[in-house]
């Protein structure tokens, strides 16, 4: 394990306080004046000196035309620049003991040719003035923690618990939202771009010291120091999960990888056996690497593989019960003991195998509290899957037969969910175990949200749900293991 | 295939126009209440008796206390009743001429023991008086085109093409609003239940029949008929393509099916052997068997495998390119003449190869017109993947830094994303070839519901429009080979 977060090469990129800025214009389509807009709107409480040869005013913020006439020595430019001329910009900075830099300009060694001469003279000018740099050809950073975005598109998200380490831009920077959505957000997202100089390795001791991120994620189209990412990954694992997804398995991903970033992938079997022997968790697609993070990022450890699903719906039930056979799980049946606490919870048209399906139930609070309560506290029991269907509409059907004034419903209503959701939350504390919900309900819906604000992780589908249990509960013995051996 | 759909046991089930029900109170908690009162919010212009032993109005309609006190001999009858009395209340149908019924009450053969018995007394009573019923154990049914839901959740979707058979009623009722948001619906969901007598051939039948029906989705247990489903099935592929999602392949699963619906499952291989025989399409999760209905619903029919991806971000780009090697599609390189067309169009960051990555596009216009007329065009493409990402709030700053009046931004917004929507349709048109988007945005973002409301798929991930492309593909080739075959 890395010691110290400062020592990193990456705290000035990611934690700057003071940076300078080429490539923004008052041209509003400019990539570069996208970039800077971005940094602005992230509420960033640093200084901001945008470079530009001829206008005195970028955005609203005094310009320099020159890094030399700055009135102090930054700690980190971002350059958005023509691609011929950044190592001469590198040049300028290095020559003002500017230390750090983001290059987000591309047009180098993934373009072939000239590019690949020009990444090796940015190189050797970073080198000869003792910079670091991320990129060429990558979309910068965001750190909420920081209030600081510099990537292309403007920040709407929050701040979270996912470190991601990623060679494509895209996967921070478009997935503020998508994270959002889920009440997720990144610690921090770094754009590696083509690691001419700093690299996922890099990253990794960054995010393996910050103590915002539970979770590394990584986007991956190669590895390009394996024995070091081997070594540092094995001395992460049993501190913080780390999850990955590879690109490049196939041949047409491979091509892709091989344009987008320079990068040159290996079969399919090499990274499946440098994730295993690192102790990586591997996902296989985008979204996985998303629903893997945030159950490694907030659910308690499992002992075992012993799941139950707990549903009021036989469809979902059995979905996701055929999806835990097929991720590896298994689905005991419950104990003597906890089938007596149950049974009097379930009509006769409800089944107590697992799936516990409690149908059209006699008291729909006890799903939330009583039920899970036995189904977690059962010693056969290492987590639960359990199905939500909470519509709006359903609620405001019986409060209206009730015989609550109209009114009154929207308060009931999110009194009632918040009630359920943090007494749900109670018992993942209390038995430890986790909790892993699913739905097809919007995630905007008002019981999905209440879940998720206590922290029940909460996935769109059945199959989902299951192969991330499955992926917490692989993570748990490659724990059991690691520590098994540091006994013998 | 089936001649007229009025011939089909399911045609007085699906759409009727008198309906006696039973099990409907003024208790707004019953299962039957919320059943009537999701009829009576769905808009059914026909006539609704519920029977009721003592009120004389049930939910402001006139009750009766007996079927034989009624003005006429309904159509249908809906039994949401006490298991014991059911076959007492289809004997009562019978007695009157009623020749259809849905029975939605459980414990049946679900149970095992007695409830074994009692669904055998059910068909017996309906086989003596010649009536056809769907259930036991089913949630109803679903008709959007007729306003009719019979299903316990309100009805909050839209008229749609998806033709759903389900041994899961929660996968009818509980998916309304999850289709919704991709801009879909069902053409009609039929919860079949324990097919004590309608089974899901019977549904197939049906489905191919009806007009409003462009694809049919099954989710399945068990196959009660298999020499006939394999029939049948492969009558109506050449002309509908079905999507078929079979739970029961793992031990977990199979458990799950019969304790759920009494279904007994097999082994997994034999699922898939009869899919094969049957020229169904198999999906492998509940999402995917709603993106292959999607996409085989209203994509035009590709000739072969070869496929281009269009992105202007590298990683969702690579990730698409990979997921299509994997699920075996080609991508191909770009033709000289379609190349020609597109480099002007392509910055000298971005990449021609497939993926053709636009990166930070010139003209984002082109996106949406030249360069898939372009692509689509070339005789080597037979599909585009398409990566959308079109965030309101950058528009919004662009508007804005072009000097347009801030009261102004949402009408023009909506103009230019309703300009690029219909282009890029009408280029489906144009080429016959399949266009599937993909995004992380959410699909409630007015740019999506703009493509979605002129009828392009986008779904939620590269991994899954590369699968559903994959799915259409393996669809085109069977038809092929059925042609083929016909021809000698």
């Amino acid at each position: 394990m890395p010691d110290s977060i400062r020592q990193s090469p990456l705290y000035p990129i990611i934690n700057p306080d003071s940076i300078v800025f080429f490539g923004a214009s008052n041209r509003f389509t400019a990539m570069g004046t996208n970039q800077l807009n971005s940094l602005l709107s992230s509420g960033f409480g640093g200084k901001i000196y945008p470079i530009h040869p001829k206008e005195t005013r970028v955005l609203d913020l005094k310009a320099y035309p020159r890094v030399r006439e700055l009135p102090e020595v930054p700690d980190l430019a971002v350059l958005v620049l023509p691609t011929h001329i950044v190592p001469e910009a590198m040049e300028d900075c290095g020559k003002q003991g500017i230390k750090h830099a983001i290059v987000v300009s591309g047009g180098f060694k993934e373009v072939g040719g000239k590019g690949v001469e020009l990444e090796k003279k940015l190189v050797m000018v970073a080198d000869r003035y003792g910079m670091r740099f991320l990129g060429p050809n990558c979309l910068g950073v965001a750190n909420p923690h920081h209030n600081y975005n510099v990537t292309f598109l403007p920040f709407e998200g929050r701040q979270g618990f996912i470190g991601l380490a990623s060679q494509s831009g895209s996967l921070i920077t478009q997935m503020f939202g998508y994270l959002s959505r889920f009440g997720l957000g990144f610690s921090s997202g770094i754009s590696v771009g083509n690691e001419a100089n700093v690299d996922i390795v890099d990253c990794l001791k960054y995010l393996a010291a910050c103590p915002h991120t539970r979770v590394i994620g990584l986007y991956v189209e190669t590895i390009r120091r394996g024995r070091e990412f081997i070594d540092l990954a094995r001395s992460i694992v049993p501190h913080k999960p780390i999850v990955a997804f590879y690109v490049g398995g196939s041949e047409a991903g491979k091509r892709a990888g091989l344009s987008h970033t320079g990068a040159l992938a290996g079969p399919d079997a090499l990274y499946e056996g440098v994730f295993r022997q690192s102790g990586v968790i591997r996902a296989y697609s985008i979204p996985e690497l998303f629903d893997y993070c945030w159950v490694l990022g907030i659910c308690p450890r499992p002992a075992g593989n012993r799941v139950i699903v707990q549903t009021h719906s036989g469809g979902p039930g059995a979905a996701a019960a055929d999806a835990c056979g097929r991720a590896g799980l298994e689905l005991p049946s419950l104990s003597e003991k906890t089938l007596a606490k149950i049974a009097p919870m379930v009509p006769p048209t409800g089944s107590v195998n697992n799936p516990i399906d409690v149908t059209f139930s006699k008291n729909p609070l006890d799903f939330f509290d009583a039920i899970p309560d036995a189904l977690l506290g059962d010693e056969q029991t290492d987590g639960l899957l359990a199905y939500f269907l909470t519509p709006g509409q359903s609620i405001r059907r019986t409060m209206t037969g009730m015989g609550i004034a109209e009114e009154e419903i929207p308060r009931l209503t999110e009194k009632l969910l918040d009630d359920q959701s943090r007494t749900m939350a109670g018992l993942i504390q209390k038995h430890q175990k986790p909790l892993v919900g699913f739905t097809f309900q919007s995630h905007q819906d008002l019981s999905i949200q209440k879940l998720l604000q206590y922290g029940i992780p909460v996935l769109p589908s059945p199959e989902r749900a299951s192969r991330a249990m499955a992926a917490l509960v692989r993570y748990s013995c490659m724990l059991d293991k690691i520590r098994s051996q540091s006994l013998k």
